[in-house]
């Protein structure tokens, strides 16, 4: 049977560069060129970066996209590189450009070109557009209405980008059109305990469509989604062939024996499922017989690793991709802040992190010595300043009380923060969790301040968690545990008045982080949480909190998904919302 | 030929507050059954309100529209108005609940229920979705697959919801079904300048589809968008019966002369465009000859009272429908606070806004006296807190300095009005104008701070127009012009520091305002904004300005949608994105 070596990307492009992009790509195809590829496969729209959301319907950065991909094309065969076969995600156009109701406007495709020669020779739109959870590609690309079928070396090779591999069909199409091996670009974000089900489902699709499917996915954070790899190959019976590690950029190889396309070229207007199937021969001659060569095949992470793994490279490229050099966070000693300032020093180096001290008149001295202590063991940089002056200084002409007056601390606290980020050139971190962002319990241009917000998509008990793996994970490879024990052990507090303690506001967290997984993570209404065996009472003050607390988690900085309903792209309702769950 | 009697309700709804929406519902009914009409006509998915985003996809919220729609239809035959056919919008669920990819969870429809007899006789769920600009309802909702035609004193009549009007193909199906009158429930947000579109497309439907049109639209503020009502009929000849005023509550009554429906039944499997006809005969018989009644017909309001009445509503039911008692503002005398201030007064009446005024020692005596004529014009509250001590002590231990030392100033007085909010329960008004927004000419937890920002969406050049308009008509009136002159006439500036003006960071506000319509409201790419005439120097000024405010923007208040682009719902960017326009 015909051989062929296939490379997979697995990169880490920036949303809007597309010459930082188009560099990136050309770096990996000589790469793959040099060892002897003969296709290489990127991630989805590698070349625009991803997701691009409303810049999909601008005509100049879709003239810039169009540009870009046919410049690349020539630059291979400039390059001698014109026998290698370069499968590129980009944002493409729908020939003639339609207009009218229910065509997003310029009509761009989420695609994928197949580069040979110097030139396109084939290109594929995405058919299902991914329109739920995060992504909104109803909004912004036109489905595509081709399968394209390109022989390699005497091999059918079929595509399927992204979501269309989780719909009945693609296989399916790769089966009708008798195609032996089928790509699959890939921007799929990272998500928490989906367990293995990227190879089950390539191991089902490759098995229906009786081909070798090859997954290649991105990696890096954008914004609010982590993208991690777990790029993988699995032969035509489902068996795991190769796979690339978690979160870093990798060329991943795979040599493969596929079966000889049929002699017979079926007819030019074939379809399946609605969709035209178009047939390209890039090169009917197999390639010389070669010794292949063995490929990795990493071992996916365990659980608590690979969320700490997303949180840090969901930071690091936020700050990164931004061109931030430093990053600045309050210390409290809190385990929120201190779990924020170990992931800060994994992820950027511990000189590009600055801690502040900040206490007040009800600042508990482990407030300050538990911030000291993990500077101490990390060598980020800490200083002091206390607040009680400019407290003080709003008092003499305001007297607040109560909530307000604990809300006045925290916002003076944000004020120096925001000062020295101005001054010095940092990204503030808010370091809230997931547990307060729904329910409310953070002030608003206080502790929520910030351009980013490491762990908002943590709950707090998983915040514990992370923490006590962190430092077994330094135990294990023997490094200083970065994070002070008392800080773990200790019962959470604002320190916004005296002997103040979260559970005078809030349930025991291992009670509200369970309410809150039945009520937002599996969209329970408030009766069926309470039918699960939760204290009504206790339930309908969960569910009244997260209803009324809206507007601050809209007010909130991003921060990295981590869960199936993160609070940012996943879960859209309206702040005037009256809607109340009712128990009865 | 048959007569009817339409009313058209045009009501303002809360989202999420089922009960109070249905009580809104039922006292709508009993006006109209009282004035004897046949058909009463509500706005689009009234009974939850609009939009509703992803409330739509919680199964609890679901049932409960189901359940009150079918109590409402009981209650109106309880309450003998049995014989009285209530057209009601609500979220509704395709039977059997199918799932997969593809479909939004719980598979709801945004549908309208024929109400008689004390049940819902038929019900239609919208054929396109709204997917572009502010609407997101092809990730909310599953399309429908029916055209009703639903025959009432012997009238055929036929349903078509919003954006079902302007695709082709409602009134064609209307004709194909031979109905005489369409009835069209809406959501239609407000935009200034669309010229009389409304008419001139419910006038050409109706002569397509042979048949008189009845489109109803709802009233009032929902977040970022306002309704502006303007719900009018049309006959067979595209000839205006009757049309409500803008920005109000009204039940608007119209009697018909229509075709009478044909004899024969069409065969129970007809379709049209794939659209399944289902036919429902309410009531074959014509109501005895009565005689009509007239009809207003408001004529539309001019350009600028109109946008100043859709600031005044949308502040209104931001303020009502989340039950803030009262709002605060910062007042620096200068236009845009001030402008803010009179709408305030406007919206709520003076007694429930407060001014601060926070000078500080970069501010001119005039941002004093300024902000205590607007006070002293319209009888809202004004304080003083003087800044100069709590600024002091930021600088006792942090000695900030250039811009740094600018944006410390701001912050500053947004702690005050925060601490002020908290205290008394004010909502603070974050005052900036959309070409600040744009550029990012703001202080991020500085003068950005509040709960909604009533002109966002005005650009500067605009809130001058207003402040005169508004001026203008209280000299028409007799009144007192709120807004003090030289507000309006003295040369903006930040006051942070001494002689600063907005034009030494900004170029004119008359160009500047040119090239944010060219750049953002038309999308054009920098290159063909220079192509206008406008500088290449400038222009490359203002694009890097647009590009790099995104994270400012997202953090911004949510405020009234005027024009094509708002910076909340229409135009979503990435945070993290790198595209940056070419001139070459």
């Amino acid at each position: 049977m015909p051989q062929l070596r296939v490379a997979l990307a697995q990169v880490n492009p920036i949303v809007g560069n597309v010459a930082h992009n188009s560099a990136l790509i050309l770096e990996h195809c000589r790469a793959a060129h040099e060892a002897g590829a003969h296709i290489v496969l990127f991630p989805e729209m590698v070349l625009t970066g991803y997701p691009i959301e409303d810049l999909a319907m601008r005509a100049s950065f879709v003239a810039a996209s169009r540009r870009a991909a046919d410049e690349l094309a020539e630059r291979l065969a400039a390059e001698k590189m014109g026998d290698l076969v370069a499968v590129v995600g980009f944002l493409d156009q729908v020939p003639g450009v339609p207009s009218g109701f229910g065509i997003p406007k310029n009509a761009p495709q989420n695609s994928v070109a197949v580069m040979h020669g110097g030139e396109i020779v084939a290109r594929q739109a995405k058919h299902h557009l991914w329109n739920y959870g995060v992504g909104d590609e109803a909004r912004n690309f036109v489905p595509g209405s081709t399968i394209n079928v390109v022989q390699v070396h005497g091999v059918d090779v079929a595509i399927a980008i992204c979501e269309d591999l989780w719909r009945d069909g693609p296989s399916a199409a790769a089966r009708a059109a008798e195609a032996a091996l089928l790509l699959v670009p890939n921007g799929s974000p990272y998500e928490a305990n989906k367990d293995d089900v990227r190879f089950d489902l390539c191991a089902r699709r490759a098995v229906e469509g009786e081909c070798a499917l090859a997954y290649v996915n991105m990696v890096g954070g954008q914004d609010e989604l982590v993208f991690d790899g777990d790029s993988l190959v699995v032969d035509a019976e489902g068996r795991l062939l190769a796979r690339a590690a978690q979160f870093s950029e990798e060329l991943l190889f795979v040599d493969l024996e596929l079966p000889a396309a049929t002699d017979t070229m079926p007819s030019t207007d074939a379809t399946f499922s609605g969709l035209h199937i178009e047939r390209t021969i890039v090169s009917a001659e197999p390639v010389a017989p070669y010794e292949p060569l063995g490929s990795p095949v990493a071992t996916p992470l365990d659980d608590l690793e690979e969320i700490y793994r997303a949180l840090v490279v969901g930071l690091r490229d936020y700050v990164e991709k931004n061109e931030f050099r430093s990053v600045l966070l309050g210390l409290s000693g809190g385990i929120d802040s201190t779990l924020c300032g170990a992931i800060a020093v994994d992820a950027l180096g511990a000189e590009r992190v600055f801690g502040v001290s900040n206490p007040s008149a009800y600042s508990t001295e482990h407030s300050r010595t538990d911030a000291e202590e993990l500077a101490r063991r990390t060598g980020l940089d800490l200083r002091t300043v206390a607040i009680a002056p400019m407290v003080d200084a709003f008092q003499d002409s305001l007297s607040l009380s109560g909530l307000a007056e604990e809300n006045l601390q925290s916002r003076v606290r944000a004020v120096v923060w925001m000062g020295l980020s101005n001054a010095e050139g940092h990204l503030v971190l808010a370091c809230g969790n997931k547990s307060e962002l729904a329910t409310g319990y953070s002030t608003i241009y206080g502790d929520a301040v910030g351009g980013y917000a490491p762990i908002k998509d943590v709950r707090k008990t998983l915040v514990w968690e992370l923490a006590r793996w962190r430092n077994a994970y330094a135990e294990a490879h023997g490094e200083v545990p970065p994070i002070p024990e008392n800080a773990i052990s200790k019962p959470p507090s604002a320190e916004l008045r005296p002997g103040q303690l979260d559970t005078d506001s809030l349930p025991p967290y291992e009670i509200l982080d369970a309410i809150l997984d039945a009520y937002v993570e599996r969209d329970l209404g408030a009766a069926a949480v309470v039918a699960e065996g939760f204290d009504a009472t206790t339930v309908e003050h969960v569910v009244t909190l997260v209803d009324r607390a809206e507007y601050k988690r809209r007010q909130y900085p991003p921060g990295p998904k981590v869960t199936a309903r993160n609070f940012g792209r996943d879960r859209r309702v309206p702040i005037t919302n009256r809607w109340r769950e009712h128990l009865g």
